[in-house]
C-alpha cells in the first residue's frame, strides 16, 4: 500500500508530477456522446468547419482525465476531498492521440481553525500533453489531515 | 432545428432552466472506475466509513452531467465554447437516484474589442437535485456571436 500524504507533507512549493494517460478519438467521442454532445466533440468531419478545426475533446473530459492522474500522483490520507476549484482553464484543446500528465504545486497551505487536525491545501494543477502544451490549468483546494490526526484515528480504530 | 442563441439574446439577468437527468449507483461507480477511483465513489460499504457516509458521485461526474444539461438548455450559436470556469463548487454530494436540473443566470455580458461580432457571457450555473439542494455551483464564461455576425456568416456560406 502506498504511503498516504498528510498536511505535514504538503508545504508551499512542494511539486508532484505524474501520468500518463493516452486518449483515442473513440474515447473523445464516447465521453462527448454521454456528457457533451456537440459536433466538434463527436465527428471529425463536422469538427473541421468549427472553431476547433478538427476533433477536440470536451474540456470536462480533460478535467476527468486530470482527476484520474491526481488520484495516482497525490494520494492524500482519507481521500481527495475538495473544497472546490478556482480558475479552471483549457488553454489548448484535448486532441485524439494526446498523452497527458500533470504537474501539481502547493501554492498555499493552512490549518483550519474550525476543525482540529485538518488543513486546507491550495494547488496549481497543470495538465500537459506530449508537446508540453497546457490543456488544462486549475486551482483546486483540497482537505488534508495532519499526521497527528491520522495517527490518532488509526490508534482509535 | 432549435433556434440558436446569440449574444443579443443573453442580457444580464436572463435565466435559463433545464433538465432532468437521473443518476444510478451504477452510473456513479462506472464514472468513478474510469476517472476518480476512490472508495467513497466505488463501493457502498467502503463509503460508509468515509467523510461522505455513503456512496457519492465524483464532483467531476456532477460537472459532466451539468455540461449535458447546459448543451440542452443553452444552445448558443456556433456551440458552447468556454473561456474557462471560475469558482467551481460542490456544496452537496451527488447521490444514487438523484435527478438533476440546472438554473443558469447571465451575470455579465460584453462585446469583445479584440474580435468583432463576438461577445463573452458570464453565467452563474447552479445544478440542483430533486430536493432543491445545490450539488454544484460554477461561473463559466462562454463565447457568443452577435446575431449580425451569425447572419453574415450564414449569408456567406
Amino acid at each position: 500500500m502506498t504511503a498516504k500524504l498528510c498536511f505535514d507533507d504538503l508545504p508551499v512549493g512542494t511539486i508532484f508530477e505524474g501520468g500518463n494517460v493516452t486518449v483515442s478519438a473513440d474515447d473523445i467521442k464516447r465521453f462527448a456522446a454521454q456528457f457533451d454532445p456537440q459536433p466538434f466533440h463527436l465527428d471529425e468531419k463536422a469538427a473541421e468547419a468549427t472553431f476547433f478545426k478538427g476533433l477536440a475533446g470536451s474540456g470536462w473530459h480533460t478535467s476527468a482525465l486530470t482527476m484520474r492522474l491526481i488520484t495516482e500522483a497525490l494520494p492524500i490520507a482519507g481521500g481527495l476531498i475538495g473544497a472546490g476549484v478556482d480558475e479552471l482553464r483549457w488553454p489548448n484543446a484535448l486532441r485524439p492521440g494526446d498523452t497527458l500528465r500533470i504537474r501539481s504545486e502547493v501554492i498555499e497551505a493552512r490549518l483550519l481553525k474550525s476543525r482540529a487536525g485538518m488543513g486546507l491545501v491550495r494547488f496549481r494543477v497543470t495538465t500537459l500533453n506530449q508537446k508540453d502544451e497546457a490543456v488544462q490549468e486549475m486551482i483546486p483546494n483540497l482537505f488534508a489531515p495532519t499526521r497527528a490526526a491520522v495517527s490518532a484515528s488509526l490508534a482509535g480504530a
